[in-house]
Formats: C-alpha cells, structure tokens, sequence
C-alpha cells in the first residue's frame, strides 16, 4: 500500500469509528458495535473506501496486543483474593456451559463430528468464543447503578475477571490443537510450560521493575518497557509455546498489575489505543467481513448463536450462584450480569480466523452477539435491581459525569 | 511480515530506542541521535535483526505525520507577532545562505549543473536540508539556561519557527519540481493555491473545531478528529497540490495552534509518538542507512557538510541580526541558537529519499549534522553567556525537573 492511501485510510477509519462509535453511545449499545459498524460501512460491505492490507493487519494486531496487555493491567489481584472462592466456581461454571453450549450449536447446524477432526476442532471453537465475559461492559453497568461495591457486585466483576483468565486458557489450548504436533499431551504440556515460565519469569520481572519503579517513578521508560514485555511475552508464547500470542500479552498486564505505576501505563496504553490503534483493529473486523456474501444459514446460526450465547450464560452462573447460597433474583442479576460479550469474544474469534478455524462469515455472529447482549443486559440488571432502594447515586452521577467527559 | 515478526521486531526496536535514547541523554546528546543509532546497530548496518519492511514504513510514516502535526501545533502565533519583523528576516537570511551554501557544496563535489538538470535539483535539495532550524533543541537548549524568556530568547525562538515555515515552503516548491509537470509556474501556482486553501480552510476548520471544543472540551474526540484532519489534509496536499504530505500535516497543527485544548491535543499525540511512532521512524532511519556501503567520498562530503551547515546558519543570522540592531555578542548567539538540526532535516532527508532526489547514504550526513550541531550549540550558548549574570535560575532548576520527569 502506498503512503498516500495509508493517509486517506486512517483517516477515514478514524473518523468513521468516532462517529458511529458516539451513535452507538447514543442509542445506549457499545462503542465498539459502533466501530465494527463503521468497518462494515467503509469496507468491501458497502462503499468500499478502504481494504484490509497487510499494513492494517499489522496495526490491528498491535491493537489487540495493546488490549490485551492493557487488560491484563486492569486486574485487581487483591480484589479477586477477597470474593474468590465463589466467584472462581461461578467463572468455572460460566466457562464450562457456554463451551459445551457453542459446541453442540455447530454439531446440531453442521452435523456431528468425530472428536479429533478438523470439524470438531470448529465446533470446539464456537464454544471458546462464548466463553470470555466482557469484564468492562460489566463493570461499566455496575457502575452506572451504583452496584458496583456490593458484595454481588464484586461477586460479579470477580466472576467476570477469572471468567476472562479460564476463557484465555481454554483458547489457548483449542489453538494449540491446530499446531503441527498437536497431540492432547504435547498441547497441554506446552500451555503448562508456558504459565509456568510465566509464573517464574513474572516473579523476576515484576521485582525488576518495581526496582526500576521505584528509582523512576511516572517516567515515559516505565510504558515503553511494559509495552515491550507485552510484545516480547507475546511473540514468545507464540513462537517457543504453541500458546496464542494475546495470552502473552494478558500474561504481562497481569505480571505489572500491582506495580505502583499499573495506572500510569494503562492510562499511557489507554491513549495509544484509542486513537489509532482500537480504531483500526474494531474497524478491521467490520472490513474482513462482507455481509454481502452472508446465506441464510450463517443468519438462522448466528440468532441461534444469540440466544445460546446469552442463556447458557445465565443458566452456568446464575445456577452455580444459587447453588452457592445466593438468594434466587440475585443468583439471576448474576446470570445477567455475566453475559454481556465485548473484545474478548472478538479477539478470540479473529485469532480463529487467523488459526483458520472459523469463517470470516461468523463474525456477524459475534458481533450481533455483543451487540444484543451489551443492550440487554443493562435493560435487564435494571429491571431485576429495579425492587432494590437506591443507595449510591451520588456515585452514580460522578462516574457517569467522567464517562461523558473521556469518550 | 507475518504477526510475530512484527512483535519481534516492535520489542526490539522500542527497547534499543529507548536504551541509546537514554544513553545519548547521558553524554548530551539529543535523544534522537540515539535513536538513530540503536536502528543502525539492530540493522543491516550491525547485528541485522530488524529489516526494514513495508509495515514499518507505513508506522514510520505516520510517525513523521503526527511529529509535523504536533510541530505545528506548538506554534505560538501571539508570540511570533511580538517579535515578528525582525524574527522574520533573521529566518529567512537563515534559510537563504544554507541553501545556496548547500547547492554549492553538492555542486563543489560532484560538478557543476546546469539549472534545471536533475543533478542541479539533487544539489538544491542538499540545501533544502540545511535550511530547518530544530526548534525542539533550539528552546531546549535556552531553557535549560533560563534564557527563554530575554528578547534575544524570544527572537531565536520566533526565528526558529518561522525558519521552519519557511524550510517547509522551499521543500515544498524543490519537491514540487520532482512531479511530471513540473515547469516553475505550475510548481508555485499550485504550492500558492494550496496555502491559499489552506488558509481559507484554515479558517472555517478553526471556527468549527473552536465550536466543538467549546461543547465538548477535553473529550478525546477533539485529538482524534484533531489527527483525522493531519491525516486529510496531508493526503489533500500531496494527491492534489503535489505539495509535500509533512507540510499538510504542518498547517494542520498551525490551524488547531490556537485552540483551547491545543496543548490536550498536543500531549495525546505526544504519547502516542513516543511510545511506538517516534522509535519505529528514528529507528527507520537507522535501518535504512547501510554503514557498511559509505565510501570515502560520502565522508568526506558529510564533513563538509557539517561544517558548511554550521557556518551558514552563524553567518546568515548572526550578520542579520547584527544589520537589526544586536550587539556582536548578542548576534552570535543568535546565530549559534539557530544551528542546532533536528527532526525536521531528517524529515526533509527522508522525504528526498522517497522522491528520489536524495541517497540514503546522504542520511549519513544528516546525522552527522544533528548530532554535532546538538552537542555544539548548549557548549558555545553557554560560553557566549557565562559573561551575563545568572537570572532564572529557578526557572531552570523547575524545567530541569520536569524534563527529568518526562523522559
């Protein structure tokens, strides 16, 4: 691609994703549906002002490793220690059924398969995307009730953290299988070396760099080293592990996560994302995917793909959480709280596509998927919160006041 | 390049940049010769583990797009107006006597040409290179010293940047030559209607943005649509006007100057360029340029030609501003304040290279030219004014934190 067409690309990308990602706002669905919808718009969909290339792959896989790193660095590690227990078996739970769920999904529109087939593999692979619990999306419609403190709340964004962590696992060893050597062992040998390797080396290379913290605090070295590790980790667990490189990427936020700077860098990644980088890779997926080549079966799949999405969600935690000793409208906002799909979802399928085990096609599954769910599950968490009295709106109005002020 | 080489070669270009920017700090050198040299050491010069490639290109580009953007947008129009007129001539006598000193070098090398001959423009454009003074280094250096603030700091400032507007116009017109219809009349003419756009656009895009920023003020819109216009209007420039893209992006930041969230922009595109954009564009440089390959004649011209860029920029403004008003001393200064090469020669060098007009050994020059220029001018600055009392000496110890802070 020439230099030219790289500046007029960028610039209708940027601004296209700008655009539909405040309409989205508007209408109260995700940013980034409204950014994937500006993909589709500019791309081979519609007006065909940009083609994916080579060079926007490459910034689009930038991107993902800066969102991933970055949500790596948003763990709260303490956090998760308190609300654990319970919340690691509901995020076991909402792993499990959801997999199995997507699995027999794809078996029931494509036939059955063998395990250890090619087209098994595929149906494992619908099953991985439904995994991973958008924790943000989440997060921010706690937030915006004022429900985030709770102890259901923490329950929740505990659930959904761990859910992202087991999600990571699960892709990391579905993607292993489409390796060369993939016998089961070989495979899970290699996931176990690689975390690991990730638990020694993070030891060390977080006390480097709380050393190096500590003796340079706020300086631009501290993002630009973690930004580093996130491609090193990144490139190593591809290449040396057989593990998907957006594993190495969390790996590393999660390695920084409780350095005294973890906010310094996520606000410096946060910046660099949101400008160029997010833009292009959310609009990307919209351009590698051309709704005019969608049949009728990847449409019935996808409202299919909706609805199991979203009820094998409440079912897997809202159960578990029942299970647990949670009264039952409660273990339902748990359910409902732990569906909203967001990145993740995205990043796994777009690793698939590249793994080659998922058809560009389905994409418009995912991203019907996020865009339902991140709708509904406000509509629905109000609903069922709606008997409780309201406690923390003075919260409410100064986060929602800062929302407003950083989109 | 497939995904991992680009986290490979990401990691490794960001972490070496970073070290000899570090280390080139230490001996007071500027960061960018550092950065210039970690990409000469990690390729084809040295070890060779990072190739240039069509992906990095495309980054480094956009790296010299969001650099020129925020060079304009540091533009200070109140204070050039204060020290206007004299500013003026003392920038353009420092634009004039390096660029015929620089024609004549090439021609005094490699024989004379006929105007109009390709080599003649080859020859015009080796002074084009010369013409840029680094306002980065320039205010540095002065600030450093508690110096910014005289009317002789003032005054070398003003005359930096105007330099640099005029460096941008004599670019603009030796590239202008370089395209298929490129008779003198047709050059100007189109060079004269893009400013005449750029002016009137500039106006209209001003008032609109000045209206958006007033309803939504610090919202992160205002640098995104900020970059979508430095991406437009240098696509504008070059695809319609044949002007080179960087003076798009230039006038793009002089539009957005004078807005309230100028500086709000300006540091958004600050972290996005020091983080990935500005390494991968130094770096590049580095790559680009093969040590192995210089011959004699190469060194010998770049000593010359360090030489001739130094000299030229103390006569042309020291004499200048010796005509304006300014005592001997005084006019020395100015003429040591305006020697100091930055970015903006290795931005012109690199725009000479894709036009065809320029040899990537030359980058050799460039270089050399940067870094000797950035050692000399803090050493004879501070020579010339160990005579005057020490004044801000607060001042300095405040910026020198700061600046500690930022790297």
């Amino acid at each position: 691609m020439d230099t030219l067409d790289i500046l007029r690309q960028l610039c209708i990308i940027i601004v296209a994703a700008k655009i539909f990602g405040l309409l989205a706002r508007k209408i109260k669905a995700p940013q980034v549906a409204g950014e994937i919808i500006a993909g589709l718009l500019i791309g081979p969909s519609a007006f065909g002002w940009v083609q994916s290339s080579d060079f926007l792959s490459g910034l689009a896989e930038v991107g993902v490793i800066i969102l991933m790193f970055t949500a790596g660095l948003e763990t709260n590690i303490s956090d998760l220690k308190k609300t654990g227990v319970k919340a690691t078996i509901i995020a076991c739970a909402g792993v499990f059924i959801p997999l199995v769920c997507g699995t027999l999904l794809y078996m029931a529109f494509y036939g059955w398969s063998a395990v250890g087939t090619e087209e098994f593999y595929r149906a494992i692979f619908i099953g991985t995307i439904l995994t991973a619990t958008s924790v943000s999306i989440t997060v921010e419609t706690l937030r915006e009730m004022g429900k985030l403190q709770g102890e259901l709340g923490q329950t929740i964004m505990s659930a959904a953290i761990i859910d992202d962590v087991i999600g990571i696992i699960v892709l990391t060893v579905v993607i292993g299988f489409k390796k060369p050597d993939s016998a089961v062992t070989s495979v899970l040998l290699r996931t176990g070396a690689f975390f690991l390797l990730a638990l020694v080396l993070g030891v060390i290379i977080y006390k480097l760099f709380k050393w190096y913290d500590s003796r340079h605090p706020h300086t631009r070295r501290i993002p630009i080293l973690g930004i580093a590790l996130a491609f090193a980790l990144s490139y190593v667990a591809d290449k040396y592990f057989g593990v998907a490189d957006i594993t190495g990427a969390y790996v590393a936020g999660v390695i920084l996560c409780q350095l005294r700077d973890s906010k310094y860098i996520t606000e410096k990644m946060d910046i660099n994302s949101y400008i160029i980088f997010g833009p292009v890779f959310f609009c990307s997926i919209g351009l590698s995917t051309n709704v005019r080549t969608l049949d009728m079966t990847i449409l019935w799949f996808s409202l299919a793909f909706v609805a199991v999405g979203l009820v094998s969600k409440i079912i897997g935690c809202g159960i578990t959480a029942r299970i647990l000793g949670f009264k039952g409208h409660n273990a339902l906002k748990v359910g409902c709280g732990m569906m909203t799909r967001g990145e993740v979802a995205l990043i796994v399928a777009q690793r698939g596509l590249k793994a080659g085990m998922l058809e560009p096609a389905y994409f418009t599954s995912v991203i019907l998927l996020i865009i339902t769910s991140s709708i509904l599950t406000p509509l629905l968490l109000k609903a069922l919160y709606a008997k409780d009295p309201p406690e923390e709106k003075a919260v409410q109005t100064n986060v929602q006041k800062e929302n407003e002020l950083r989109v």
